[in-house]
């Protein structure tokens, strides 16, 4: 079994949500039939949505379930833009933060270049925390034209949590509905739906234990948004499709798991974090850690390595039994740096020397040592390999055995 | 346990789809990631792609994995109109047919509403086969102006199956793409996507046998779709989100098996039918086949019931043990009737009958007995509740064990 320290681009499937799983799976039903198998899926459906809207500090009524992050991000984004912007078409600005993950910048991009939408994109710090004075000028420069913001809970490449209590509570002020991408937040630290006056908020199943392919939007009671996917009319009308008993029941099983184990899995995870950070910065010393030390996920250590390129330094991880990630997209070989680590004022040469340790429900102390012993040598022969050019030859060698494609972000 | 007659709004997990999740979900990785969990996952759903387009007749670059069938077909919808009128402004017309399920309909209607396209509705005849004269001429009338036709495989209500070549090939002259929702279709019927000419085609993992929360839309690789769920670029930038793989492995080993026995399913399957609707026919002699004889999907069995609210049947049916459906979307115990039956030339009152007795890959001679057995105290209790306003006390007692809703259509 090969060392994993990648939890943030999915984490195994934890036991309560497997059990919920396989219990429903050996069940059938349609939660839209009337007949008493439907009847008893639907009682499944609305259980789980009280059990998870009670784990992330929302109302029953406020969960919408969807079939993952991506989607919640982008019913959110697109959502609340038609909704606002229909209501007054002056409302055309949506104010963004520059290190969005993909499913809420290339929606906001698609707004821009299909639907007359206009992006305010708001800048962060060095540590990837957003600049609250660049916001609060963003907002106050003709509020009235403002559709939404959108700025996510905590970065899934450096960790960075943000302080979205200041963020909705600059925006309320003006009445502008704020949208956070809660995806790698929930589950990990204390996420209130509630207490965070936020119109709208994106959580997945399997960043926190539970299935792939279902997730939800917590959407306030008073906003109004516009379906982005049109049919039967479930969810509210404001998402159709069937409703995934099984991935429902199990996502709602693992989200009252993480939460009811979070000041201790929070304790656990960041002393594994410390020890990690320690020992990889004594074992290399020119290896730089991104994102804010006070602000930052339990899980996440996020370095740059001067003189590699992150995924040399992945595969050579990789060959050596521990599976790391570089945090941001790569296509058909080219690696291309993150616009996050761009966006907190790295240059690309820096930024291409990025590399995720991402720890979760299953990280152990072993972990912890495999990642320390197996560093230096893959270290030492990536930036060998990246002072000599040699990374796409590393990586060619890596990957032959599987058809490349279009990776997509994690 | 009941008597399970709506295999067409959900049909049990087959065996082999059952192993198929099971063995992915003791493993983990995503698919986009590059380290060996992850190119294991990616092999995993690279393996599966290829199973299901054999199994649909399609190239496996063809096969475009989404959340289900209602988001296959917004997609299709969508993706089409935006990219065809994107070409060329004048393309506005979407041909539909009258028989959609709301999937389509109600997202042509949302392109209508917010998009500027214009719909033609397209008339079907009493058996609810499309009228092809009706058809023809509203392609021959300003073919320029078309930007798609959208014509379900097979009705999710009466099981009657369209002339699908027919109608790409009428629409092929004029260069028009074609979509089908072939939900019902696949897995029942024989489907070859590229022997259709279609641009794109629909289909569902949890009709066929697979998990709810997985569906693909098979898109010819000269057709151009304009995403409508953006991220991290999956699926080639079609349709971003998440990999979920042991859904896809499950709904690929679903689809094989109902392929690989749909000649001896198909004769099983109609054969059982054939029985049920001598037999219901013989005990209530009034009752009425609806849909076409010729051309139907082998486990559907549909009739109205004059005199009968469909409602009211079924709950009675229920209480008795037998799972049915009238078909058609209710909300909070109003029922409508079937806009399907209506285009069909029935008037409200009758179309306020119906019931729908679909079969599947669990029926058996027993089910049709239960059936035959329960229907006539059923019938006549229900025949006797039409004749005096008593459906919503009916109804109101057999739900009271759970909370309404608007149910979605099936």
């Amino acid at each position: 079994m090969p060392v994993y320290l990648d939890h943030a681009a999915t984490t195994p499937i934890s036991g309560p949500a497997l059990a919920a799983l396989t219990q429903e799976l050996s069940r059938s039903g349609n939660p839209s039939s009337l007949h008493g198998s439907g009847r008893r899926a639907r009682l499944v459906v609305e259980q789980s949505r009280e059990t998870l809207a009670k784990a992330a500090g929302a109302h029953f009524s406020e969960v919408i379930f969807v079939s993952g992050g991506t989607e919640a991000d982008n019913l959110a984004v697109k959502g609340l833009y038609w909704s606002r912007n229909s209501a007054d078409k002056h409302r055309k600005r949506i104010l963004v933060s520059t290190i969005e993950h993909p499913a809420v910048q290339d929606t906001v991009e698609w707004l821009v270049a299909h639907e007359g939408a206009e992006a305010v994109w708001l800048p962060v710090d060095a540590d990837g925390v957003l600049d609250l004075v660049a916001y609060r000028n963003a907002l106050d420069d003709d509020p009235e034209s403002i559709a939404l913001v959108t700025v996510m809970w905590a970065n899934n490449e450096v960790g960075t949590v943000q302080p979205i209590a200041e963020i909705v509570a600059l925006a309320a002020g003006h009445g502008i509905p704020v949208h956070s991408d809660a995806v790698q937040a929930f589950g990990s630290i204390p996420v209130d739906f509630a207490a965070s006056g936020l119109a709208a908020m994106s959580i997945s199943g399997h960043k926190i234990g539970g299935p792939v392919g279902v997730g939800a939007l917590l959407l306030g009671r008073a906003v109004k948004l516009t379906p982005v996917q049109h049919g039967g009319g479930q969810e509210r009308d404001v998402r159709s499709g069937t409703l995934d008993t099984p991935s429902i029941a199990a996502f709602a099983a693992a989200a009252d798991a993480a939460v009811g184990q979070l000041p201790e899995e929070m304790a656990r995870l960041s002393g594994l974090r410390d020890d990690l950070i320690a020992r990889v910065r004594s074992e290399i010393p020119d290896a730089v850690l991104r994102g804010s030390m006070e602000h930052r996920l339990p899980g996440n250590a996020h370095f740059t390595f001067p003189g590699c390129e992150g995924d040399s330094l992945l595969f050579l991880l990789d060959m050596a039994g521990i599976e790391t990630s570089t945090g941001s997209a790569c296509t058909a070989g080219v690696p291309r740096p993150s616009q996050v680590l761009l966006s907190m004022g790295l240059d690309e040469d820096t930024a291409r020397g990025a590399q995720r340790f991402s720890l979760g429900h299953t990280s152990t102390k072993n972990d912890v040592d495999a990642l320390v012993a197996a560093l230096p040598a893959a270290h030492a022969q990536a930036k060998q390999a990246g002072m000599a050019g040699h990374v796409s030859s590393i990586q060619t060698a890596a990957t032959q055995d599987v058809q490349r494609k279009p990776v997509g972000k994690l």
